[in-house]
């Protein structure tokens, strides 16, 4: 079943240690087909090298397996809690790639800087408070993915236009479109992670972008008018 | 038309990933034949794997595309600035180079620390002021390459010893006397950030290297009298 | 004789390479067979290149050569201390991996700033003091290893629970139930060494992880009830 | 002439931008046949990619071209005046190696923060101060080992125990028994100067190793009593 989504997810988990996403087993790529309300995630703790389409697990929404001889990420309560909250999204990654766990370990918002940033993220990449005791206690995974839909009510910020979060004390997840977008997501944000290190190692002080910048360069490639690339990005 | 050009633009665009000077479609070379007034230039948000060399496309100094089947980056006007305001140049190259984007991002000149930036770039390379809300509203692309244009005028700088802008809160540009070395540039202007961050992470007060070194290195590659490499450099 | 073990020695030392945690000649990695009470080690000095299983060296824990034709490691002394101390270990690796040095060379434990570290390590990774002139004097390769025991005891950590340390002014040894685990924990230690650094140059006041964090994530992967991977982790 | 000190001297050349020591043409290697008082270097500017053991230069002590079709290395002076100065030494190296770079730009001596460092270095690398204007007038490059000379002398360092300068404004210059080792030496010196660096990022206050970590690091591989490697090393 939903083999050309096992095909994504597969393709889509095998490219973050291409990209230097991830070590070892520490990342995964999940994708969703919204009509049948399935999701299709990589098994937990198997090394890339190892991983096959066909071992791909199938989850519904209520977490229980429809299909796999593995077991599912750990992290799939998470995943299915942003398929919940955010409608729009076709694919989630996780990562533990290092510059965006620099941020979240300092407890930091990625500022926006430059346009590099302001192409991808509208505004700063939020990271998200750690989870309480009793969060923890209750259902750690689930709870991670309530406290990152939380953050984007509670600040207001629209998922399409910001698809990244960091979560405090823990790293990055990222979604789009289908699992490859939300890959390409997880890649741009490492990218302007270490951008933004960089930059305040240069001058510590410095202030975000001013906002006509971010405006332009977020609408030039996302907005109504857009004008970058051939169209059909 | 004009296939030899095409085919230098072509090279020197697949030389930006190969030299880790761009990652995914963040950069974009140009070339110039000045008989003909013609400016060849990549694609805009073409994948590098995927670019042929008659991809390439061809614009006048209007801005008018001249042959093509793709739209030309959308950095295109920058160029056609540069090239009107520098008429000594041959090749433009914008990337995101993390460490030059790093300091443009803090908004600071690059110091000429020592001669592995005196030997290509003479004095400070320059970060050329944010655009103004009105400057962005009326021309983006072609107000950005106004004001590296002014940066020059204003510091009284030469383009041909200073081969190299950093666009504050965006990215670099670089030039050469054909699209080859303008790619050579960039590919300086990278090593030379980075050693200027580690330089100010060793000592966050040091001061620009001493005149005479800055001059001697200069010189002894670029001057009159320049004794570097074989004669033919 | 070992043969086996041999192998698997080998194989754990030709990964420091690969995993880029070994520049030249700087690493080290051993074995244990706890029934036969003897080590495996790799000879001094040799060239990864150069190496074959055979090269291999077979020690009894009095620090005798009991077969192989090079001298072994000159570390040899500190990992037959760590197997006496840690009777729960079958393999150690030493290495001079950049990140982990450079928080040895700072003297400064790395604190568990969140999840990446707290999967593998319980609490900070501690960094062990310098040794005394006499202890140098006396025996230095040994009283590097009673240092580390020192260290756990006074502390009172767990080995198993914290299968790192970094010596002062020098660098690390991690450990672990065979050679691949110990390399393994080698790696990972790398990479939270970096994480770590990362996360003080955005933040120099970074506080620890909260308590409850570093309990869950470590518990998932190690406690009785753990349930991270396929279950034979 | 001298076939096997040019293959010694192109080999080692190669090694540079093998081990990432080099960007574009920026470095060189030289070798002495110290019976005929003729010295082999890396032609001016060549790119790596097309260097054969043909075209390296020969040259005289005086400076005097006895070999070659090419112009030798803008630095040659500076190896002269270095084989001059150290009898003892067969190879020299000069880079732009980044971190290197770094402390020389910051023009701070590189403090021995460990183990790593001392196992190759006694002390300090130090950092050489920069040419007056009146030396780089008289003769830049004869002068850059003159300084380097008086480095040497003026602080009573032994130039086998301490095979590296860096100078300031400039970069690394190393040597070693042959071109081999000088070039061995260059990779040390730049891990040696990361780490450093990595070390006062975490610490900047870090004080230097312990004196009697340095005396026996150095010794256990340098001194009489020497029992690292294979006792041939």
């Amino acid at each position: 079943m939903l083999e050309k989504l096992k095909q994504a997810v597969y393709e889509a988990n095998m490219r973050l240690p291409e990209m230097h996403l991830v070590t070892f087993t520490w990342g995964n790529v999940s994708g969703i087909d919204r009509e049948k309300g399935l999701m299709v995630i990589k098994p937990s703790g198997v090394e890339y090298e190892n991983l096959k389409p066909e071992d791909m697990v199938v989850m519904d929404l209520d977490g229980n397996k429809v299909e796999g001889r593995y077991n599912p990420s750990t992290d799939t309560k998470t995943h299915i809690v942003l398929y919940k909250a955010f409608p729009q999204i076709g694919g989630v990654v996780h990562t533990h790639s290092p510059y965006a766990v620099g941020w979240g370990q300092a407890g930091r918002d990625i500022p926006c800087y430059g346009t590099t940033h302001a192409d991808y993220f509208y505004g700063s990449v939020p990271c998200a408070r750690s989870l309480t005791a009793e969060e923890i206690e209750e259902d750690y995974e689930y709870n991670t993915g309530k406290v990152i839909e939380e953050t984007f009510r509670e600040r207001n910020l629209n998922p399409v236009y910001v698809p990244a979060v960091i979560c405090r004390n823990h790293g990055p997840f990222t979604w789009g479109k289908d699992p490859a977008q939300a890959v390409y997501h997880a890649g741009v944000l490492e990218e302007v992670a270490k951008m933004a290190m960089y930059t305040i190692q240069i001058d510590l002080a410095t202030p975000a972008a001013p906002q006509h910048i971010q405006d332009k360069h977020f609408m030039r490639k996302h907005g109504p008018n857009a004008y970058y690339g051939q169209g059909n990005a």
